[in-house]
């Protein structure tokens, strides 16, 4: 499998065409999809048909733009213009929307080759991905495990090669969760860098939309092009002295011992980037009180106009939840957020960034819907384990979660890097140098 | 006057010092401040300390960050550490923060050389600057006239050399108007890409934080600083074939003829870059309604706990209406803006800019606090003639105001360069590539 730089490199050198490139990740999908479930609406015809534009363009010395006949597909939750689009509900199972939404406009002006659409949970809710639609998407590395979620369709599909780039959405953990667990990249940008559009849910600081690829470099180019610049910023950047906090061991976060263990193995390739690592948390006080509020009224918000007897059990609690804030408990949850930001700016003013496992736990069975126990502890909600991410939503920092190695079994982990509020491309030049360092020490 | 990056150029080199660079703008505050009053809390000793500490890093070979010995001086809406904050209001005419705000923070960790703060009205209100505890700020273009505001100060030490770069703050112009009347640039940037820390008003998108400077190149290293980049993106980039909408007729905003002559004059300098420009404008139709009513709700938010008889007549005027709106207003605001956001995300699906007059007049007179009437028409309310500003301000896009001529009296005029959402690097590249063809030709 090549880099998407990689490929565009050739497309532009016209070494190979938009054609030949959509012909061989075609082939990925029939070889694999049947049995990994990851793309669940195809349009190999549409696709052909972008592949032969991007041709006859590049016949006459034309390119269509940054991500110029890259083969993707975009995630179930966004709507796509003649393309159905069902978010996983039944409710939608035959909606065949009539625009595109902001992100997937882009991506089309950009010259993508669209192969379909990848999976998702009833309405992107939990970190796993089965729905009454489609089923269930599985993992590529052992198919008895889940490929986490919301965005799994797509993480497995670039993790496989089905497709070269893939837009993801997160609001607890949505992209960084299956990135991890399928041994991608995926990026939690600075609320308001990429657009969302329509905002359904305009007063949420929650849910973000970002990148998925197979590395940082990658995740830069289609995050270019999602925040509407003309090029990405260069990659390289010396981290020398620069600080950065590592969090293994915080109370409220339990990891399990081969998550811990793997991502700490991992901290020498910071140290041979040159920087200085302090083991130092943020504190988290009221992450939980905060998230769960905000989490309930946009799912009020977004869906309390759905029958609730055909939304599936978690996500109508979530619905009748927000239905019962009052303003001042949404106030008050705003609050907490607000110091919260301000205790991990002063943070982050003496460690640019800070590093914690992605997931608590390694990619569990498919058939178990959540993680009831981590450690023996047992966890009290639905989304308890998924703490290690849903408590860096809150902070509206970016987050980038990057493979950094393997269980004894073979099962993809991954760690976050987190930096300051608005420095995403850091967060990625910090990603590519560790990728970097792994490859070649 | 030379650039921020020339001065920066020449720092890094050891042609100068830090030293020699804050006595030469010294020099300049000394001589031209007492007339024009934009830095109205002074920090000579402050500032020596920080260029003696620079030079010092310099001798060993260290720079202290991106903004390593430039003089700046801070909006004095922004809490400083030890330095008086008055927000322009009587009751903080001696207060002296024991914190810095987040951009405060992130300037000072890049190396800068603070020589004070720069003046602002009352609690940041209106495109003016004057206020009961400074009085006010002039026009060094001509001192009869207004520099404009809310950042005002700014935009006067930055015209006069006093310093190299400045902070600026952005509700409904604050940033872009004094540019224009100053004949600076300041870029009011997507929400969220520079934090705003402590945010006292989290679930407004109305405010921002964001860059002043001389020229574009110069705003983007200070953007860089106060988006935690590690550097700015490269400035060069070809616009040949870019769609740019022209906005010098919009029945809405009328513009004064001298206004819309001079801002027409600077369109052969967009088609010389190859631009495509046609006559276009976005649908903006409620954004009076939606900013209104989110504006009200900020100015309530940030001050019902102040004594209401201290305060002046307009900020009280907000208060008062912020107080009244009930939350079915504040959701049906949100849903206005909501729309006006997807409009206008479809229309820059065509026209990835749009350009109109900064400001809808001249510069006027000093004494007068606000326009009343344009061309004869009367302004309702004391906010009309900033809706060349406000109306993007309500879209969530980003802003260039750059400089693009002057009247016949000479005073300067400014256009604005509207991006998509999150792509401000792209804006300030457009503004960059505009004033190198109005030098260069």
């Amino acid at each position: 499998m090549q880099t998407a730089l990689e490929l565009r490199r050739q497309l532009l050198a016209r070494e190979v065409s938009a054609r030949e490139v959509l012909d061989a990740h075609l082939a990925v999908i029939e070889r694999r999809n049947p049995e990994l479930n990851a793309i669940v609406t195809f349009t190999p015809e549409l696709a052909r048909a972008q592949a032969d534009a991007a041709d006859r363009a590049a016949a006459k010395g034309e390119f269509l733009g940054l991500l110029h006949g890259l083969p993707v597909a975009h995630k179930d939750l966004q709507e796509t213009l003649g393309i159905r689009t069902t978010f996983g509900s039944p409710l939608f199972a035959a909606y065949v929307p009539d625009f595109d939404t902001g992100i997937i406009g882009r991506m089309k002006t950009a010259g993508v080759v669209c192969v379909g659409k990848t999976n998702t949970p009833e309405f992107g809710a939990g970190s796993q991905t089965f729905n009454p639609v489609f089923g269930k998407t599985r993992n590529p590395f052992d198919t008895s495990k889940t490929c986490g979620g919301s965005s799994g369709g797509a993480a497995v599909a670039l993790a496989t090669g089905m497709i070269a780039l893939a837009d993801g959405s997160d609001t607890g953990g949505s992209l960084r969760n299956p990135a991890s667990f399928c041994g991608v990249t995926g990026l939690r940008p600075t609320p308001g860098l990429v657009p969302i559009l329509p905002d359904r849910c305009p007063d949420s600081p929650l849910t973000v939309n970002g990148p998925m690829a197979r590395n940082a470099a990658d995740a830069g180019l289609l995050l270019a092009v999602l925040a509407g610049l003309s090029a990405p910023p260069g990659m390289n950047r010396d981290f020398k002295q620069t600080r950065v906090a590592w969090m293994s061991d915080v109370s409220e976060i339990p990891f399990e011992p081969v998550v811990r263990h793997t991502v700490n193995q991992a901290r020498r390739h910071f140290e041979t980037l040159g920087c200085v690592i302090e083991e130092a948390a943020p504190d988290f006080t009221d992450a939980d009180a905060a998230f769960r509020v905000l989490r309930a009224h946009e799912f009020y918000t977004l869906h309390h106009d759905k029958p609730l007897s055909r939304v599936k059990e978690t996500v109508r609690q979530e619905i009748e939840r927000g239905s019962r804030l009052t303003s001042g408990e949404l106030a008050a949850a705003h609050a907490k957020r607000r110091a919260l930001k301000e205790r991990t700016a002063r943070f982050q003013e003496v460690y640019e960034f800070f590093v914690l496992p992605t997931v608590q736990v390694a990619p569990f069975d498919v058939e178990q819907p959540y993680v009831t126990a981590i450690n023996g502890q047992p966890m009290k909600t639905y989304i308890d384990w998924m703490r290690s991410c849903y408590y860096v939503s809150i902070l509206g920092v970016p987050a980038l979660s990057v493979p950094c190695g393997f269980t004894p079994e073979g099962l993809p982990i991954g760690l976050q890097i987190v930096g300051r509020e608005g420095a995403d491309w850091s967060v990625l030049q910090l990603g590519h140098a560790f990728e970097q360092c792994q490859l070649y020490g």
